[in-house]
């Protein structure tokens, strides 16, 4: 694994075909650092893998008083509109955001496709047909039968905009990151293809540089006009209440999930 | 207007109620010139107006090398998911990414809402009935009343989705720079309540810090692995031919808005 810090609001790391966690962590210190005295810096991650929750790396920079945005590449599973081949992968963005108070405002973690890959595949191992909208065939085709929509590719969510949404995220994680293309990437899950060197981008940007004498005022108003409204809710917001209740009284697994563990 | 680089990667522009165009200019050259040197940099605006076309501003960043990210906000015309009070602008957000021979590979531009609000006021004008899925009433009901849309909320595309990536560009646009929240600001049309003093914000990332050995060749392999299919288009490409197409042979304009530029 190797870390270069040579330009002073850059940090570039080369996660050497290993997992994410550590390559991440490897920067993670100088990021925040150079956030802190710059103003603004950057940490690209290239041939790395499944960061898994992608908010958690960014809260970690809101924890530390930058706001974080950050995106990952995973294998393509998205066509782009009037196309038949995917070529991004479910690439969610997130963004965390500081109190400006020492804690944090909210995590908004999402993916560019309307529902989550494990979703599909759920429905398909349980031979259940998947509502209209969420996928479609190799033919790019839409389609109801799990099945073939495995086969095929993951409905953007929003149409355009969502292939959008998940190419800015492609440009930063894999393009500028020198990770490979979500195109190219080998499956996340075993060994087929070899490591998937996927990538991950990061910015943190300090808010005491930017908006020192407003910046909590306006994060406050602003987060408090959303939960004001009944029914509405901050984004990552159920994340925080299933962690609580986790904290508190555990997590419930099945027997058989148990045991497998336990015999690793 | 005051522009402030105390931090090395931080351009902080205070537009004083001006136009957003002469304040992006007052900070343009030290942005690029600290993403070229310290790897990345970031531009924040506050108190400023409607930028226009936020790609045109994000373009000039990838046409001097640089990938550039932007985001604006504008008066609150979205509500949250489950809510019934608009909190957010149309906000877009835009990634212009340079080919890595000197040109510029493709401009994404796109805001947070399912159709530009412009086209429901010309619904409106026209006596005419909106499609569904575009808008909500003031109760926060689906609509296809123009009318009631104008006084109700723009519908975000992708539905929660796509009120978080509107809420992504209000926290960089608005509570980083410093500037009005989306659910304060004046209209841009008319003098009611003063000037709007909305925001923007842009992050430069230099690729030739970043991937100098590989960024060329993944931005080619993207782009020609969306065009090579039928029926798909790089995001922008409408505009590129349509500029070209202006270049060469002019714009058409009414009889009647000529005389008006003419007057003026």
């Amino acid at each position: 694994m190797t870390v270069n810090n040579d330009a002073a609001s850059a940090i570039v790391v080369d996660a050497d075909s290993g997992f994410a966690h550590p390559a991440i962590d490897a920067g993670f210190d100088l990021l925040i650092e150079s956030a802190k005295k710059n103003g603004c810096a950057a940490m690209s991650v290239r041939n790395s893998y499944n960061c898994g929750v992608l908010g958690f790396h960014t809260e970690r920079i809101a924890q530390a008083g930058m706001t974080g945005l950050g995106f990952t590449n995973a294998p393509a599973s998205i066509m782009p509109v009037g196309g038949n081949k995917s070529i991004i992968g479910t690439n969610p963005f997130s963004v965390a955001v500081p109190d400006g108070k020492g804690g944090v405002a909210f995590v908004l973690d999402q993916s560019a496709s309307v529902v989550a890959k494990s979703e599909i595949k759920m429905h398909a191992q349980a031979g259940k047909s998947i509502p209209e909208g969420w996928a479609y065939d190799p033919d790019g085709k839409p389609t109801t039968d799990a099945d073939a929509a495995m086969k095929g590719s993951m409905a953007p969510v929003g149409g355009y905009k969502g292939f959008g949404a998940g190419l800015l995220v492609e440009i930063f994680a894999a393009v500028m990151s020198g990770a490979t293309l979500s195109q190219d990437a080998s499956p996340f899950a075993g060994t087929a293809g070899g490591p998937p060197r996927t990538g991950q981008f990061f910015f943190a940007a300090s808010p005491d540089v930017f908006s020192p004498d407003v910046f909590a005022d306006r994060i406050q108003t602003l987060t408090s006009s959303i939960v004001a409204q009944e029914g509405a809710h901050l984004p990552g917001s159920g994340r925080v209440t299933a962690r609580e209740a986790h904290e508190a009284n555990g997590v419930g697994v099945s027997a058989a999930l148990l045991e497998k563990i336990q015999a690793i």
